[in-house]
């Protein structure tokens, strides 16, 4: 019809062929780590002589049934405590959601008053479209339904997790391999059943909508834009909520328990250790989840609403029109790929090669990623054809919309290896910090700003790059493409991501089961390599953040029918001026709010610790139920405000301001917070494993800073609790600030377009 | 002529007058200030019954001639540090400057290849306009008097100010309100000396190049703008490179002295002492006067240049076309007026009295200058007028341009109280940081961080309110006549900014001479009035350089050919976010700056304890002199790159990506510079106060968290130690970050728009 190679049959079985691959595959994945049992097994060694069958060193204590139990009673209590934080949160979160749907429904039936009569389309008036009423309740269905699937891939990701890091910590006994590859395949699970679930999702709800909008390809693609509204929402609050808890507990825990009552950190005398694990899986699981899911559904929106109103959407070019779910599909089965070379082609033994292992799943996921990309490019795009330009068609080729998907794709990776060289300790950045320690908290904490204002330099650099090739190339559309090109390699990011909370319990888990030092070394080399990864994956969130955002950002324009966006006019500047100042805001509401919830959890550690007698000498033990309940309590509350700022702040621009300074406000936000995100979250990785080199004194230059409990390594500490609510906390939320602005904009920019800038108009 | 009430005749009375007016008000505040003698009178009371005669409670000490002999070598220690850093710094800079007004010479000059042709003007294109050479020649000539103005008025603040705190100190001895009147008219030397200068040689200048242009105002002012150039690179590097020399010398001596030797601020013991009193003289006196006059300078070249091709210069209307001259003159007299109700209408007698005094000395000056503005706009504009508004002439009314000044004018006065109030320990805020030192430093250093980030969003808001007034009624000339609004009264400004500073050193240098506990208690509460009013200078400076760039970027672009800046283009968009960048890069260098030079500190002052005998003890003199050597050689090494970024960034970027990408550099560096250069000051206002409230102790809460050496003391501590580079080396650089790139941009424009953007050329 257009002269690709690929029918529209073949798109429409490929995707959800991949969808489904993608989910056999984590399923798969599951079956595995279920293999490894929490309950003791009746083995016939299960008698006195029992160890002397063990003899084998790498296997200690593998037959010690107290270890074995203990584990699986601290994974209950980590998973239940998750479990009834996240029910809390959705509870709260429904009212909003079910509450801001009304709204969506109100606002955009509005926009024709309600009539359910067809209208001429906004972009091509030759032809008629279906009523505003109609976008209006699809809108809200779709909206409904991104939120429902952010819940059920954060929830799902928080369940694994707590199911893998005790059958981790198990392993670790049999040595690193084996428990590097539980953790990894763990993290698969999560991040295949992610990007499967999230393409399915919205195909399957392409196809139904299709049933009603038949050639209304522009209403249809509009009403799809929910989908993305709605699941970025859910990222917001549980990136929000769950970075406030896990940051409570775990800076209420390090300051009593490390600073005042002098005992290691996952000490099961602790009372907040409980908290401080539960908040792993609810903040780094769940929250990065439900960000990097809404990431990829925007990214997916922004370039199908504006295909639908470039050529593939005007000629009905259904495989054209579906490349970006193409482009997503292959990067599923690319993953999969990606993911034998770390569990099944090579094999990971000794601490040395983990690191390696995760950065090489980066590298191979890209270049296989890149030829991937190649080929869908090549047999599902015609090799010429328009983009929607803000008003103009421009004339685009298949080779440069190619090159648009690599930009992206291969800018996430410099974004990548740039995050990895700014906080991982083997580099001088994070030797220098740890340096720094030697004069005390002060000049670490200087240090450690300075280095994380310095890591921005490269990123905004390849994001520029990245935009301006992209720009050129294919407008708006060619950043949607490149922001989906960054997130296309989604599984293989999420797999290295999840793994980091989970290796990290899994050590706490080792902790409090009492088990050997080396048990606990193995875990904290696994930890170690998780905390670079766990920066890398907030590396890529910022960086296609940015690039959504801006995708969005230009979706929004497009429709709300303006073609300028000038600094030069007051209206938009003094929006470009207030939009960079939001993320100071946000910023400060939300570290203000983990310095609150971690004061009451320090005045609740304490309270435990006075009280309870022979709780430090650990005859008796902790009341790990209240501190669960005051970060549940603390972060539900703490999150409504930073998290209302968001979701008004385009609407009160949108209604009193209209659509000019509303462009200000997205454009500045934008340029503004993710400086912000980047420095934060990098200041915060780097002090911790600048503390972690510290204590780990692989080097004679970190032994001659150690060890644990000196002066150096106080101060480290005290870096290491600063940088919490930046790097886990402020810092990742503000991606979905920049981004949910911007997809909230475009939803509700048929409304701010006929009634939006009241003030002006009244004046 | 054009209809207004005062003649040209008249306007050419009034500014020098004023000027003069202002210098001869401040030669009298020096004669009074000098009345004090720091040499040993020979009275009659010199002998041994000395004391009986001084039996009033108030002047103690008052003839011990030892502490005055003291008190004046230590004054002379001090202005001869000051004095050899800055002929210092001035050499290296000065080779600097004249290599960069020869690449303004080259550049200017070859736009129109160094012809000597006259050619027909740029707006105008009726008429014939002088030669670009000539542009060159007097840009040049401009730049360097712009500089040696600027240096001029650094070094004489500087000088003010070492002569007037041994004074101060010893006036303390008679009593809180006699010390504060010394310190205060000191500051009135240096804020008045500043301001009528900077008019005066302003105002020649226009006269002397009017001999050459004639009726060519258009190249007449637009090489004018030279003068803000050359003046505010300078500025940039008296910021930087004192910036970085007073926070090495303080973080140094702090965390040696207070931290390891646990011996009190300012003890003479430490052989950092003077290093320090040196910095706040070359970093908060020189540097904050350097930075205000560029300002000032920078503003009034905005508004000249945008005037000069508006009605005013198209109708050769001397009298309106002077107004900004006629505004900054009234200031100086407004400014005489307000001076006198702290010095002679009203009298400090106590400690409450004086934070009261200083902030009606904002109240006053902004009332009175409001009728002073009116005044001004009823006598010297015509009714009616039109204004150059990118391309097209906006019609304007005097009162709308009254409105103008006064939007900025009131926005600095809000600005003022929002950081009063952010970091006056009167208020919550730093109590509440104060009272986060009970868990730590961590707790303090997260407190103090969202303090400042919240402390942004009102002055953001009053700066949008003033932007968007002033762009509606009157385009980029009413941007520049409200920064010059909040610039006029800056010399009662630049008073009560000096008069910190001044204190600060008067308390250091009773601490040094060994004066009793009373005196100093006399000189901390003029100092703890004192840390305020240097943040509310730093908030004026912040404002006014966010509407001086923004005025500046204005008539780049107007001069730039180009009347739209639209984010909607690639070339645009990724200059802003660049743009945005360059702030976190340019922090990045300077607090990494910082952190490097008190290392070198440390050891040095770690050196001399561990190896002169009897230092501690107080029987062997430290050795001072090298302090400030290593203070001096590190700042002026320091201060090289973070001025290259700025200086070379508008050439580079102007010169290979063009003026549309340079634009959005500009907006992008101003609307995310801003924000940082705000939090950061009033953090680490905020962090020096919290310290100051636990040691003052007033409030049983203060009590509670005290004294000096507690453990929430300490932690106070460290974060006072982190606030050092934020709020007096990279926030308040920031402000010439944006303001310079900014003029920097508008003098190359003609170049830019002839040879630039290479690259894009290319391809």
């Amino acid at each position: 019809m257009a002269g690709e190679l690929l029918s529209d049959l073949g798109t429409e079985i490929i995707i959800p062929i991949c969808a489904i691959i993608g989910i056999a595959f984590s399923l798969v994945q599951w079956v595995l780590v279920s293999k490894i049992k929490v309950t003791p097994e009746k083995s016939p060694a299960d008698n006195k002589n029992g160890f002397t069958e063990s003899l084998i060193e790498e296997e200690e204590g593998i037959n010690d049934h107290n270890v074995v139990e203990k584990c699986a009673e601290i994974q209950n209590a980590i998973s239940e405590g998750a479990t009834s934080f996240l029910f809390t949160m959705y509870q709260y979160v429904g009212v909003f959601m079910v509450a801001f749907a009304i709204l969506i429904f109100l606002f955009l039936g509005s926009v024709e008053g309600f009539s359910t009569k067809s209208q001429t389309c906004t972009y091509d008036t030759t032809k008629t479209c279906k009523p505003a009423l109609a976008t209006a309740v699809f809108s809200t269905i779709s909206f409904l339904l991104g939120a429902v699937t952010s819940v059920v891939s954060g929830f799902l990701g928080m369940k694994i997790a707590t199911y893998a890091n005790a059958r981790t910590t198990l392993e670790a006994r049999k040595g690193v391999g084996k428990a590097f590859i539980v953790a990894f395949r763990s993290g698969a699970v999560m991040g295949f059943l992610l990007a499967a679930n999230g393409l399915l999702v919205l195909y399957i709800t392409i196809l139904l909508f299709k049933l009603y909008y038949g050639d209304d390809w522009e209403g249809l693609f509009e009403a799809i834009t929910g989908y993305g509204l709605g699941g970025s929402s859910m990222a917001l609050f549980g990136r929000v909520g769950g970075g406030i808890y896990t940051k409570a507990a775990d800076v209420g825990a390090d300051l009593v328990g490390k600073v005042e009552r002098n005992i290691p950190e996952d000490d099961p005398r602790n009372p907040a250790v409980i908290a401080d694990n539960v908040g792993d899986n609810v903040g780094d699981i769940a929250g990065m989840g439900s960000d990097l899911f809404g990431s990829y559904a925007e990214s997916s929106c922004a370039a199908l609403v504006v295909a639908s109103i470039s050529s593939f959407g005007i000629t009905h070019d259904l495989t054209a029109m579906c490349y970006p779910l193409l482009v997503s599909s292959v990067g599923i089965i690319v993953c999969l790929i990606t993911t034998l070379f770390a569990t099944d082609f090579f094999e990971v033994k000794t601490v040395k090669e983990i690191e390696p292992a995760l950065k090489n799943q980066l590298i191979i996921s890209t270049v296989l990623m890149t030829i991937g990309v190649g080929i869908v490019s090549w047999i599902a795009l015609p090799s010429s054809f328009t983009i929607f330009n803000f008003g103009a068609q421009k004339e685009v080729k298949n080779w440069q919309l190619f090159l648009c998907v690599c930009v992206g794709l291969w800018a996430g990776l410099i974004i990548g290896f740039v995050t990895e060289y700014y906080t991982s300790n083997a580099y001088s950045p994070v030797q220098d910090v740890a340096d720094s320690c030697r004069t005390g908290a002060a000049t670490n904490v200087i240090f450690g700003l300075a280095l994380g204002y310095k890591s921005v330099i490269i990123p905004i650099f390849a994001i520029a790059i990245g935009i301006f090739v992209s720009f050129s190339f294919a407008a708006m559309y060619g950043i949607a493409v490149a922001a989906l090109g960054m997130l296309s390699t989604i599984a293989t990011g999420l797999a290295i991501d999840a793994y980091g909370p989970i290796s990290d319990n899994a050590g706490g888990i080792a902790e409090m089961a009492g088990m050997s030092h080396r048990i606990r070394e193995r875990t904290d080399a696994l930890d170690a390599a998780g905390n670079t990864t766990a920066a890398i994956g907030k590396g890529f969130a910022i960086g296609s953040a940015a690039l959504v955002s801006l995708a969005l950002f230009g979706a929004f324009v497009s429709r709300a029918g303006i073609s300028v966006v000038d600094v030069l006019t007051p209206k938009v500047f003094i929006g470009l001026l207030v939009g960079a100042m939001l993320p100071y805001w946000f910023s400060a509401m939300t570290m203000k709010s983990v310095g609150k919830a971690a004061l009451k959890m320090v005045e609740e550690v304490r309270r435990q610790f006075n009280t309870i007698p022979g709780l430090m000498e650990g005859t008796a033990k902790p009341d790990y139920a209240t501190c669960v309940k005051i970060s549940t309590d603390a972060s539900i509350k703490e999150m409504i405000p930073p998290g209302a700022l968001v979701m008004l702040t385009p609407l009160i621009v949108g209604i009193f301001f209209g659509v000019e300074t509303l462009s200000g406000v997205l454009a500045g936000a934008l340029v503004s917070g993710v400086q912000i995100a980047i420095s934060a979250s990098n200041t915060g990785g780097a002090w911790d494993n600048a503390k972690k080199y510290i204590e780990a004194g692989v080097s004679d230059h970190a032994k001659s800073l150690g060890p644990k409990g000196s002066d150096p390594h106080k101060a480290a500490v005290i870096g290491d609790t600063i940088g919490d609510p930046l790097k886990d906390t402020s810092g990742p939320s503000l991606n979905i600030l920049i981004k949910l602005m911007a997809v909230e904009s475009l939803v509700f920019a048929p409304f701010f377009a006929t009634h939006g800038g009241l003030l002006f108009k009244l004046f």
